[in-house]
């Protein structure tokens, strides 16, 4: 089993639509992803991309992605939001997870990010104790909030 | 009185971190306020902004402002990302709040995001009943984490 962990690229987009689609289903949600293939490519590799991404292929498919964006404090300047990181469910175990998440912290670092941030549901015990390891800070004070417009 | 609401510039970024670090203070932390002008400078009105404001002008004064970022959901496309809105102590009540969010609103149609989507803190009524006004969905099931990089 070869593994490789790499940038995104413009060709990966199906497959990860693919992936965030499956996602939505396990969680009970699929009617939740609304976002065309078309806006997914423009976002990530058009003029002004707004998302990044990478990849954790396995004998050439892909298992696995993580991907950020960069959200601007005002206290803290830039700084990388992981939106998602996502493993199939049958590539589990077999720190595929870690290897993208080490990634990623090379990655703030090149880029000068003020640090990681990212959001975990509550009641995900498996994510949080993965999230431990890395010592990360846990603060459960704020509400998300949100409007249609 | 004179009170209008209109895109920031670049001559706002000191008085804007001046209010950034007023709050700071008033919320017992003006340590983390690490952020430099420069950087905050070359994020808003640099090469590739990661960050845009509305600012309230009272009689040539900028007493308040509401900033954002572009948030990537691979649910929902992109969404705007309320980061901050602020309002002096003396000018508040006085509806500077609500021509900002109004704004914001405008914006974000014009600019097709999908939603806008921000934070409030638990304990914080006052701001948690300005948002009821809205019709905002809470969804207090999420923990914000992080790490430095």
């Amino acid at each position: 089993m070869k593994t490789i962990i790499r940038r995104a690229v413009k060709e990966d987009c199906a497959r990860l639509l693919e992936l965030i689609r499956e996602l939505a289903e396990y969680e009970k949600a699929p009617q939740e992803v609304t976002v065309t293939m078309e806006h997914f490519i423009e976002s990530g590799f058009g003029k002004q991309p707004v998302w990044w991404a990478f990849v954790a292929e396995v004998d050439g498919r892909v298992e696995g992605f993580a991907m950020y964006y960069i959200r601007y404090s005002t206290w803290k300047g830039q700084r990388m939001y992981l939106e998602d990181l996502l493993v199939t469910e049958k590539m589990r175990g077999q720190g595929l997870g870690k290897m993208l998440f080490d990634q990623l912290i090379v990655e703030a670092k090149e880029k000068n990010f003020n640090g990681m941030v990212w959001q975990v549901l509550e009641w995900n015990e498996p994510a949080i104790n993965f999230y431990k390891k890395y010592k990360a800070d846990f603060d459960p004070e704020w509400i998300n909030c949100s409007i249609p417009v």
